[in-house]
């Protein structure tokens, strides 16, 4: 594991606390016989969303008239090992970084085997339809953000 | 051919005034080596929304604040012929009928040998958000659909 | 429901016997807010490759060195009702007529409420690879495909 | 442009010989009402295939019984500006570094006023079927890898 977000790689897997089930689907195979490259960063979208709907963001920006919705600044996506057809998948997800206006999500994907098959990063940013630039957090929303975590430390 | 929504093949093939290139990328091949059955559809929409520029229809939904949209309501795929990555494709459309909110539309994909791989129908219904039902076409948008047959008869 | 391939809605509704949950993911949602009209076929194809799984035929047409694949042949998909994202579907799939080496499939897709939200049929026919045509199913295969209806009929 | 994989944009983008076009699809966009995050690397992998088949590598990969295939091992893409519904893209690709069996790839993409709107990066690695392992560049290889550049210096 070189990928440049990942310092030592045993530390930062204890860091996820938050994960979602992805079964590969057929149509996501290409001829080569996996899982085409494309098709990962649906998965991490999928993982993420689920994570955003646990923290209570997710139904924030989905409100009728809302002005604030989020958007992938960048993705890293790093194949670490071939999946194939059928293979399930649990895709988790952390917050690594809390910005202004934006968080650096980091994705670890396993398969049954607990074999790592892909990690990634990227950053999100809540941005205003009004402005089109990035809106701050709430003191409310960082403490929505940083839920996950403080759920687990106090188990 | 004896898909149930063509009654002369070559006739059928002569009505049609026109296509929109598609090339096959390789995303969209799966793990049998073709091109997924799960695609031609998406090519179908592409090539029908050409086709509804071309007419000025697709303008006229997309304009902000517009009231009606365009739905699918139902849709055929007959693969005649498999397909594979890289082949370039001409997906030709055509109106094969007018109604009152709706227009039933034909879809004839060849490959550059001009063997047919895939026929298709559906009918579009063009819906209001206010009602959620079909609202009807004004006499001018019964001309735009008209447009190519007539363009074409003119000649 | 007025679509060719259902003579009794309530009754076709009743011969379902398997089915397979599917969530909607925001990337599979369009500009106009709902599921995008190329979405459910592939909802239907991960369902269909779930029954295929469940009767043991799929693992035959994925052994290595297999002579023998399955093929669509065609696809009809009636959208019967807007879906939008997240909503969490169950795909029905049910043989509805077996051929000398095709399967008629139909597909009901219903959302949490219980309302139908898709229908849809379409034939999958076994191929050979090495003559391209369709191949004949086994006395053992057609006992697969008749399974779940058996095992329906003996509870 | 603060990407890591970029330190002087002028010249980076002065850098690219070679591109390919892409027409956003309507089922690519999502409720947002842009792109969905998950579509660039599709166009990506699109217009690196392009370049792969324009240097000759492609081809060598996709000849029956070949036992090399490219593997995407990693990839990078930057959002610089949001993407809507039929806009029309110009896919950039180079080769920036040639290692022993892989390749590191950029993608630069522009709409039609010449704006930046993605730009990424991903190694490809040269796979052999037998070890699963990296497979090294033949020195005619690394001359068809070099191929564009030579071109256009050339001239």
């Amino acid at each position: 594991m070189k990928a440049n977000y990942i310092e030592d790689f045993e530390e930062w897997k204890r860091e996820f606390f938050f994960s979602a089930p992805v079964q590969v689907r057929f149509s996501e195979t290409d001829m080569f016989g996996h899982v085409n490259n494309t098709v990962p960063i649906a998965y991490f979208e999928f993982a993420r969303i689920e994570f955003m709907k646990e923290m209570g963001l997710m139904q924030r920006w989905l409100e009728p008239g809302n002005e604030l919705f989020p958007v992938v600044a960048d993705m890293q996506v790093d194949f670490v090992q071939q999946v194939f057809f059928d293979e399930k998948l649990d895709v988790h997800v952390k917050i690594a970084r809390i910005g202004t206006s934006s968080v650096d999500v980091h994705y670890w994907t396993v398969n049954e085997k607990g074999e790592t098959c892909f990690t990634g990063r990227g950053a999100i940013v809540q941005v205003s339809k009004q402005t089109n630039r990035g809106y701050p957090w709430t003191k409310e929303e960082i403490e929505m953000l940083q839920s996950q975590q403080l759920a687990v430390a106090k188990k």
